[in-house]
C-alpha cells in the first residue's frame, strides 16, 4: 500500500514518555488548490484510502442539489457525523419527517451516543438506543429525501446499485477528477457504499467546497455554507470539527473514521485549497495535531485557542504531566 | 526510533475493508528462551519502548517476596490491570485493608471501571468512581503492603527516588540482563514510575517467568501460579487476558497500555519461552491478531476458541461484514 512508490517523507505524530518515544503515527496529507492542481504534499498523495465519513459533503450534494430550499441546519446534519444529543435528534426528525419516512426506514444500524452525557442520560432514563442516535441518521435521513424528490426507491437507498449510491459514486469521481474505476468501493459502518480514491483526490473534492465552480457550484455551496454555519450539528461537544471550524475563518472541516481528515479551506495566503490527510494506522488521537501542523504550513494563523485542540503536554488520571506529543509534517510544495 | 538499525522485518496487521487495506498497525517481537537467550525476532527486537502495564509481574515481586503467604488473588490483583467490577474491588479492598491503608492512600488517581456493565451501574447509582475503581489499584494496594513489610515508608511510595521504586527498576534490569543505566524512567498512567527497555529485556523477564531460576525463582513461581490461577482477577469481562490465559495451558499473559505484550508460556515444542511485543503506533485492536500468530509460530496449537478472540472478519453495526484483518508476523529465528 505504502513504500512501493516513490513518495515524500511521511509526516509522523510521536507521543512520548519522559522524553522517549512510546507510540508514534505515520501520515500522508495532499493539497489542492482552488483551480484542482496538487499544490503540496507529505508522504503519498496517491495513496488509495477510504474517506469514510469525510466523504459526507459528497453524499449530500444529492440532496442540496434537488432541495435548494432545505433550511441549513438540515442540510448540515445530512453532512454530519453527529453525537446523538437531543439537540442533533431533533434536527435528524425534523428531515426524516420530510420525506414522509420514520426511524423504521433508516437502515444504519444503531449505536449509543458518542457524547458520554446523551449515552449516560440514556443509560439512566433505562433507555435502548435506537437508529435516530447513529452518528451517520442525518446522512440517511437526507438520502431517504434524495430518493423522494428524484422518484427513486427509497428501498434499498443502502445498496451500491441503487441509483443514488451510483450518482454519490460518480460525483467523487467527478470532484475528485479521477477516473470511474479509481473510486473503489466497500461498505460503511452504516451500511451504505464507502468509497475509495488517491488522497489527492478528496482532496481536491475539499478544494471545490472551498472555491465552487461549474455546474454543481450553488450546491457545493450550499453545504459549505451549512457545515460552516452549523458546527455543533457536524460534530458535537469537545469533538474537533466543532470546535475547529469556528477558529479559522471559512473553514469547513470533516472527520471520517480511521483517522481521515478534509478541509476546505477559503482564506489562505495561497487562495482556497482543498486538504487531505489520512493517519495510516487509524489512530483518531494523532488528528487534532496534523490538523494545526498544516494549517499553519499552509500559512493560516495558528491561536492558542487553536493549540489548545492539540495539547503538546499529556497528563495522566492524577492530573500529573506524564509526556508530551511532538509532530513532523514536512509539506513538500509541488 | 525504528528503521535507523538494521532490523528484520517487521509485523503488519492490516484491517482491510471491500478488499482494500485501510488502517496498517506495524509491530516488532522478541523471543526469549529459558536461559535467558534471544531465540527469535520480528521487526526491531532492541526496540527501547515502555512495557507500561505489562512491568506489573515486576512490581508485583517486592511483594511476593515480603509476603510468601499472601492469598493467590491478592497477588493476582496487584499483577492486574482490573476492569472495575465488584468482583475485583472486593480482591482490592481486602489486600489495601492488610497494610492498614484506606482508598485515602491510594495515588493512582481515578477512572471509570473499564467494564462497560460496571460503568453502566455507577451511572444508573448516581455514584462517582473512586480510586478503587482506577485499574491499577491492586498494583498500589500492593505496594502499599510491600512498603509495610519491608519497613519501607508507606508515604510518597509513587516518587522514583523511594525505595520500592528504586528496587523495581533494579529488579527490570536484573531480570532482563539488561544495564541499570537501559532502563529508562517515564512516570505511569497511575503516577508510578514506568520503565523502559529494550524490547528483548522484556522478553527476558517473561522467559523468567515461565522459567524461573536463581534466588528470585520461589517468588516469580507465585507471581506466575497467582496469574494463571486467576485469570478473571488479571484482567475482566471480554478482555484479552482473562480470555486467553485459560486456553492456552502454561500461559501467563499481560497486556500494558499502547498495545504491548507479554507473555509467559511454559509449554511449547521450543521448552519454556518468554515474548514480549509493542504495536509501533499503540493501536490495541492489533493485539490479540498479533498474539496468536506469535503462538502459532511458536508451535503451540491454535484452537477456534482462540481464533474468535482475532476475527478475521469484520462487522459494521447493522451486523453486515465490511472488511477484515490479515496479519503477517514473519519471525526470524537466531
Amino acid at each position: 500500500m505504502t513504500g512501493q512508490r516513490e513518495t515524500g517523507q511521511a509526516g509522523r505524530v510521536i507521543f512520548t514518555r519522559g522524553g522517549l518515544p512510546e507510540s508514534i503515527h505515520t501520515v500522508h496529507v495532499a493539497v489542492v488548490d482552488g483551480g484542482g492542481q496538487q499544490v503540496a504534499s507529505c508522504g503519498d498523495a496517491d495513496l488509495v484510502t477510504f474517506p469514510r465519513s469525510s466523504s459526507k459533503p459528497v453524499q449530500a450534494l444529492p440532496l442540496a442539489l434537488a432541495a435548494p430550499e432545505l433550511p441549513g441546519d438540515e442540510l448540515a446534519i445530512a453532512c454530519a457525523s453527529h453525537a446523538g444529543t437531543p439537540e442533533h435528534l431533533a434536527v435528524v426528525a425534523r428531515l426524516l419527517a420530510r420525506s414522509g419516512s420514520t426511524v423504521a426506514d433508516l437502515r444504519c444500524g444503531t449505536h449509543p451516543p458518542f457524547d458520554p452525557a446523551a449515552a449516560a442520560d440514556l443509560i439512566r432514563r433505562n433507555e435502548a438506543p435506537t437508529p435516530l442516535h447513529h452518528n451517520c441518521s442525518g446522512k440517511h435521513a437526507g438520502m431517504l429525501l434524495a430518493c423522494v424528490l428524484n422518484g427513486w426507491p427509497r428501498e434499498g437507498y443502502t445498496e451500491h446499485a441503487h441509483p443514488l449510491q451510483v450518482r454519490i459514486r460518480e460525483l467523487h469521481a467527478e470532484l475528485g477528477s479521477v477516473t470511474l474505476n479509481h473510486v473503489h468501493a466497500g461498505t460503511d459502518g452504516c451500511s451504505v457504499p464507502a468509497f475509495a480514491l488517491p488522497l489527492h483526490g478528496m482532496a481536491r473534492i475539499f478544494a471545490r467546497l472551498a472555491a465552487p465552480s461549474g455546474p454543481l457550484a450553488p450546491a457545493l455551496e450550499r453545504v459549505f455554507q451549512a457545515m460552516t454555519a452549523h458546527p455543533f450539528l457536524i460534530a458535537g461537544p469537545g469533538r474537533l470539527d466543532t470546535t475547529l471550524m469556528p477558529l479559522v475563518p471559512g473553514l469547513a472541516a470533516k472527520m471520517g473514521a480511521e483517522a481521515f481528515y478534509g478541509m476546505a479551506l477559503r482564506e489562505t495566503p495561497h487562495g482556497p485549497l482543498g486538504i487531505a490527510f489520512k493517519v495510516q494506522d487509524g489512530g483518531e488521537r494523532a488528528r487534532p495535531h496534523i490538523a494545526l501542523a498544516v494549517l499553519e504550513a499552509l500559512g493560516v494563523p495558528v491561536t492558542e485557542e487553536m493549540r489548545a485542540l492539540a495539547p503538546a503536554t499529556l497528563h495522566n488520571w492524577a492530573g500529573r504531566e506524564v509526556g508530551g506529543v511532538e509532530v513532523e509534517v514536512p509539506l513538500k510544495w509541488a
